[in-house]
């Protein structure tokens, strides 16, 4: 048996629901799961994310594809499929501090996500042996100011062809927009802070400075405007006076490395929306 | 336009939101929001909960039900049919700790509630005024180990016909199996400890001598095992050594109110669905 | 026995717990619970929390705060002395929404604070009943941009010589700078979103348009720069894309009243020292 | 300039803050954060912490333990002095899931645990690559039923020089009372699930069962009486009736991570103190 999950977005109208499970139905597909969402009852956006099985022998890609393509012409609407058996392909790109990166190594080992990672990219040499020790190609690929251009196109070139999505597991260098662009997939960003609070550089200080009292962390998509993107996961932790700078920072870590594993988590398995400026995170 | 939920749990089998979607689209029904839940794809238990709205000139309950009614039982389903316009009469009984009371009486003044309160009973004489005052009535009946029998019989016939749902908001008496039967609607209680852990009495007691740091408060629906009903709701907070049982006291009042509140909530909108000892709350 | 508490602000130097612990020690005085805060052990600024009981028949207040003040000079010490015999009186201002307001008068009522409420004072008539019943007097004392000054002055009238703080418990007016000057003692104000995201008018707007997964609820004092004023206490709740804006406005107001009264209540046991624009807050 | 942490466990009596913080002030040490707790103002017992610097030039260790000695007596004090050039050495039980190895391993090199790490011991051979990788010895040690006896002896050759606290993370074998009784030091045990509830044998699937809607793990120190000792550090996290058993397992190794590592922090910095079932954890 195959598992397969369709992700829906159309204009809200009667009958949705039926037509899809009932498109199933017929194929004799078997819904595992099924959730949607709308923004509003009347006049407003639906959301679908269906996961179903179905046998491959007596029912072929092409068919399926074919056939609800046909469907979501009728409902107007975009739509993607992907199969239990096409594991999504990670790219995680890091700078120096690689907290993340770890807990990204071991969740994977421990068969935590549903995908392979397929290349680990760094300004920094420091992380090879722990990168190639879990089986993953490390790429050394240094940034300044001069070389920034020619250091994107060298990473376009090792992502382009063999990942389905970019993970910035604290990449400190921000992406042109002309990465963004030629880069096809969706890039989840870590953000040190709870966004929107501490845009920008150094939020542990700014947070230290505004004397906040819970701090946290974001993972997001990344569009071209800095900090900004659709927000997936956020979590938080209390801090008190006590918490100098180097608390804050050993707090955060913590709270990075949980954010980011659950966005990642979300997305390898097609829970994740994106709509405007957010996102729905089917649960 | 009227509003309805349907609840529904049967066999997992192939095509059931299909059948159940299909059937309120040939209805002329619209659906608002519908979610699912399989308590393994072969051979489980599949449960549905499918909000709706249809036009009553054109369709009427009568109608809908015997269709419905049609259907369930080809699918071999256990069923529930709510109309929003239907609000649930709520009885509430206490003791003589009222912060659940007022904290229930203020939410449900502010509109959080879809349900009316139709009385409340206490063991005490103190919470007229306060009850009262919110336009509900309010009756005393004592209890003691003589009386206890016949007090039941009073409370009984209290909320045996106005009430759909009772909730113990720090009711200290444990109502007996007799009048579990004879009440034939869900009972939610809330139990002042982090259930299983400190069952019985002086929870607050049991959790300051064994030196938690996390202290809870658990909603759950009443069954003749004290203590071990299904749980809808649990909510916690961090202690240190510092909090003594008059700070846990006040901590706990507070997880109280939150937990009883969001079981009530789930509860009056028919969200939850008890399977075994267990819940599904829809989101 | 009488109970008092010592606040304590100066220059970082060796011997100040011995010097101040030795000086309760030979008034006779009886050390309950000390506290301390460093910014930094070289040339920090120390903070000190002292809250100690003495025989009143044997050491007077007289002598107790001139002799303190003598150590206080040779420590370059600014310091409080607050005597727990000597209730804090409370002020109240609201405008419509009265949750909080609601949850601190219960509080109080159930001996949470060891404070008096002495005046509740609205721009809107409506809160009259709930109040007057709690035995606090209550003011209507509606405002409009022609009368602001004038009713500034009669709060002012109201509050300058029986509070000692004020709480802004959901108040929509801003306070000018002439009354935030005029008025001798702290304001705390409740911020119904996490701060520094969100200041300003409709957070909860801005929350929702952000698409924020963490919501949440800041109390600080207010100073003349909106939003801005040192932070007290912050917390936070989960929230989905289900979550439309009636949703976030009730979770959110729940949030309110718990960071409100956690700051309501560390301000009135004097845990709470201001510095800079942040604070410390004793446990 | 050295720096040292006393601990200090006494009857409480007037004037012991000010008598221990006057010895250090005549040793001309500089006290950088001093803590107390007191079960009861009247015949309670009296906690301390106290972290000072001082000039090792100038006050020799052989003095300040013969003075503070001399102290303590007058105070019917235990007590106990670390100093932080002195780092604790830690030792590692664990059998075969290594999340919480894995996560240990990276907080000490990343410089979060002021402490050494001084051999890793587990029952399954698995861990080697990633144990000597870190730097640190690595002992496999095979268990059953009759080898018990033997195993727990060769543990014990391997960790009573050489180690000042262990920590199981994970290790699924119960140590006997004779071990305990053998080894002198503190025993850190990570138990997964939120004590008391769910003791003893596989509480994730109990608590699957139970159907609790928050899931916790609990760091204590090892006794005698299992799963009984003291709790250190508790952490929680919600679920829903979506959260299978292979999801609970996901969620609670994370909780065991953190929970494990902030009792390492707090215990390697001398802010635990036992006394009787219970811990004094000072911030």
């Amino acid at each position: 048996m195959e598992r397969a999950v369709i992700l829906i977005e159309c204009p809200d109208q009667k009958g949705i629901v039926a037509r899809v499970s009932d498109f199933i139905f017929r194929l004799d597909a078997n819904i595992i799961q099924s959730d949607q969402y709308s923004t509003d009852p009347e006049n407003g956006v639906f959301f679908m994310r269906l996961e179903f099985c179905f046998d491959p022998k007596r029912l072929s890609r092409n068919i399926l594809e074919k056939e609800f393509a046909s469907l979501a012409k009728k409902l107007r609407a975009h739509w993607n499929l992907h199969y239990h058996s096409t594991r999504l392909r990670i790219g995680i790109l890091l700078s120096k501090e690689a907290h993340c990166l770890v807990d990204i190594l071991y969740r994977q080992a421990s068969g935590e996500f549903h995908a392979d990672i397929t290349c680990v990219i760094s300004n920094h040499p420091d992380h090879r042996i722990v990168v190639e020790q879990a089986g993953v190609p490390y790429h050394y690929i240094p940034v300044s100011a001069k070389t920034k251009s020619k250091s994107e196109k060298d990473i376009l070139a090792l992502v382009q062809k063999n990942t389905d999505v970019l993970v910035l597991a604290r990449y400190m260098q921000i992406l042109s927009p002309k990465f963004l662009k030629a880069y096809k997939h969706d890039i989840i960003n870590i953000h040190h802070s709870f966004l929107p609070s501490f845009k920008g550089a150094n939020p542990y200080k700014q947070a230290h400075e505004r004397g906040v009292k819970v701090i946290g962390a974001t993972a997001h998509y990344v569009t071209e405007n800095l900090d900004e993107g659709p927000i997936i996961e956020q979590v938080v932790e209390r801090m008190t006076h006590r918490d100098d700078l180097d608390d804050l920072r050993r707090k955060s870590r913590h709270l990075e490395k949980v954010a980011l594993a659950n966005a990642i988590q979300a997305h390898v398995e097609h829970r994740v929306i994106r709509y405007k400026n957010k996102t729905i995170v089917f649960a």
